[in-house]
């Protein structure tokens, strides 16, 4: 049997997760297969999320962010290639064009396997996994402008490396989704004054209720960040002399916010416009969109940010950018690519942040999410409970609110959001859990969950929460 | 239609979460209910997990570890009768016999219903519910030595506060199962000497694999405690002249231990000799044994620490006494009581404590159990995976340990047992929602769990300990 060969196109987590996955699974099945990785820019494999707590100094260097080096794939088998752009996709021939950034752009040689001082060569493939991942939104307002930046990739980190070796002394973060909000808490952890402008009425608009929104915002004025909610940022322009900043932030209804520095977090689209060259269907949202076995035409693989992922509570595909997420579709292609038998379960929108001086944690459902449905406040019950993450009478306990949703027709746990001290927001796992199993509020009540005095109340607050919405379906 | 009326003996977790569990049922379906409850000590709802944190000065006064005053469930309706004991339980005609152990001896009115002034009287009841809790081992070598005492009630936390106030400088704990962990700690941070000598291999050998008993133990370690592991206590006596204790504790194996004071945390045991005269019938292990209803007899229910529990696990009753199953029996008693409906639906075995500066947990089997499951060790798999509780670079991150067992055969994960630092044990939650829906290690490796690098690596740590048994089944 001829050699297969695998062609990955990004080497980040969703590629290199299918990459060495499909690696081990033919190996496993005896079946005989090549991968070659092609990565366009210097870095692979690193965690984006990480950036934020580099610049704030948690992180001693960029290296710490990197799960595993260029180096470090090759030694477990795979073709990786840095800086090497795929620029067309054929999938009726099974090829990509594929174009060496560091070759002599005067020998090109176009349809050249060899890429020996190619410029831009052809790569057939057997299977293709298509992992391009996401890119910043940067509308155009804030491009070309020194100190302005998004904080998404490690060279984005190294420029604000840049920034705040500076000591700026103001700082303006666009945005307030899940990296305006660890951006900000960093900020503000410099010592820099630090404004927060979000277009929601409150952080987290997109994804919480606005009553724990304002409790996420909250924890990030506890945490010295002032938040500017509500507003358009449409501009930003040098300030005006005397105002003791390099530039301003302008908003739509004419307000303006002094920076020296401007972090850009206005969330992120699948960088998809590759695959729609190749007549690649995208979904509603822009992703592409694999089917359980990540497979979105035939011998044409997607995994990642690139991706919509299948929501199990929506049923239906949603925009859910997550290195996690990655990871496993990653593994679920590669385990079919190789020979194996996997399927993508699907996702409940499970997150996790740190929002200055608040844990916040999210799973399932919110009610504006409702319609999508077909469903209307009248088939919900919903409560929100103040609690504490240790028995009252401990020094570690602090406060934590848990809001949640059940569907009133069946009592199944549609949604859960926390917020709180130290210790709160990693709970959510216990409702998401529950939820992947399509559990009651009822049968959450009466679960054996784990007490202690330094750990929780003896009634676990996510029961208790629950217990109180099977109470009001009695 | 005539009045009811539940008598409770035992003013507790299980009994008072009955009493008014079954007030408010019977409120709700419109049935007559009186409820007498009967509490031979001073005490009621109080917390006797909390009691170290107090003698360690985490909580300022013993009022913080009640729920509830007698008082306050005097307010909702319970007659609560304090320091009035049962003696006799008739099941036959459905009344028990009282003692008010504050009513003059020598006016004794045997079968007087009103209780002024008597010393023993008969109560009427329709329901009985038997929630008289757990006694601690006590043998008869620690009996009447000053300065030797259990760690159960909040007079024997009194009592505790009056030794520590002397300064002891040598503590000696005997028992290393959750009382024992804890006290040691409480007398470590209080800078008192501290060995703690238990019958076991290891620490917590009852209920964790030796391996992670000997992590458990290097938590005690590493906050100051000597663990004398594999030693039978047989006596405690006066320290030789010279000493600098008061006493010695001494081993079987002729070993011996100075200390100013001595706490035993040799376990408990259900206290059931009332129940046990009135005929009713005793399980493997001591406790009565309600079925899912929490009954034990016509008219006659039992919850709390004087019960086996059903585990789902083992599927059969086991002696597990923990405040958490408590409130949840007596809400199922108090529940069918008041006419409503519930069960209750068993228990997994899960359990968290903090051991010096370890986090510990576990939930579910293991492998010493296997036997009881007419299974062996070729019938399961196991592995130990290191992980951390937050991402690998940030400063919060800190080791943490994952056993996991699954069953060959069907890939169900049966046991879970974490021991790692802040941020670790919490976690097992996560693997006792997924046992308490029998998922297999396949399924829970590809759940959506939340990620956030102060919170998780990128990979769920249980999840990846999943996948490797996962991995090993295919």
């Amino acid at each position: 049997m001829a050699t297969r060969r695998l062609v990955v196109i990004g080497a980040d987590a969703a590629g290199m997760s299918a990459a060495h996955q499909a690696i081990r699974t033919a190996r496993t099945h005896g079946n005989d297969l090549e991968v070659v990785a092609l990565e366009r820019t210097d870095h692979t494999s690193y965690s984006a999320c990480g950036i934020p707590y580099w610049l704030a100094g948690d992180v001693d260097s960029p290296d710490d962010l990197v799960a595993r080096t260029p180096e470090g794939h090759r030694e477990r088998g795979v073709d990786l290639r840095m800086r090497h752009e795929v620029t067309a996709i054929d999938t009726d021939n099974r090829h990509v064009t594929v174009r060496n950034l560091d070759s002599d752009p005067n020998s090109s040689r176009d349809t050249d396997n060899d890429t020996d001082g190619a410029t831009e060569y052809r790569l057939d493939y057997d299977e293709l996994l298509i992992a391009t991942g996401a890119e910043p939104i940067h509308p155009d307002w804030a491009r070309g402008i020194p100190g302005v930046l998004p904080v998404k990739t490690l060279d984005d980190g190294a420029a604000w490396q840049g920034l705040l070796a500076d000591n700026p002394a103001t700082a303006v973060v666009v945005g307030g989704g899940y990296i305006g909000m660890e951006v900000a808490e960093t900020f503000a952890r410099l010592g820099i004054t630090t404004t927060l402008v979000t277009r929601g009425a409150q952080p987290m608009a997109q994804s919480f209720e606005p009553h724990m929104g304002a409790l996420i915002r909250k924890g990030l004025e506890d945490a010295g960040v002032t938040v500017v909610p509500g507003t358009d940022v449409t501009g930003i322009t040098e300030a005006p002399a005397g105002s003791g900043a390099r530039l301003q932030v302008t908003a739509a209804d004419g307000s303006a916010y002094p920076a020296d520095v401007v972090a850009l977090a206005l969330g992120v689209r699948p960088r998809t416009q590759l695959a729609k060259d190749a007549g690649l269907r995208l979904g509603e949202r822009g992703g592409l969109v694999p089917d359980a076995q990540q497979r979105v035409a035939d011998g044409v693989w997607a995994a990642g940010d690139c991706c919509e992922v299948f929501d199990r509570i929506l049923n239906s595909h949603w925009y859910i950018p997550l290195g996690t997420h990655a990871n496993r579709a990653g593994r679920v292609a590669g385990t079919v690519i190789g020979g194996g038998e996997a399927h993508f379960p699907g996702v409940l929108g499970t997150a996790i942040l740190r929002a200055g001086h608040a844990e916040v944690s999210r799973v399932g459902l919110r009610t504006d999410w409702l319609p999508q449905l077909g469903l209307t406040d009248a088939d919900v019950i919903t409560t929100t409970m103040e609690s504490t993450t240790a028995s009252g009478y401990m020094p570690e306990s602090a406060p934590m609110a848990i809001w949640v949703m059940a569907e009133r027709a069946t009592g199944r746990l549609l949604g859960c959001q926390i917020v709180g001290g130290r210790g709160a927001a990693k709970r959510i796992d216990t409702a998401a859990t529950a939820m992947w199993n399509d559990m009651t509020v009822g049968d959450i009540a009466l679960m054996d969950l784990s007490y202690a005095p330094p750990f929780s109340p003896v009634w676990d607050p996510v029961q208790i929460a629950c217990r109180r919405l099977a109470d009001q379906l009695r």
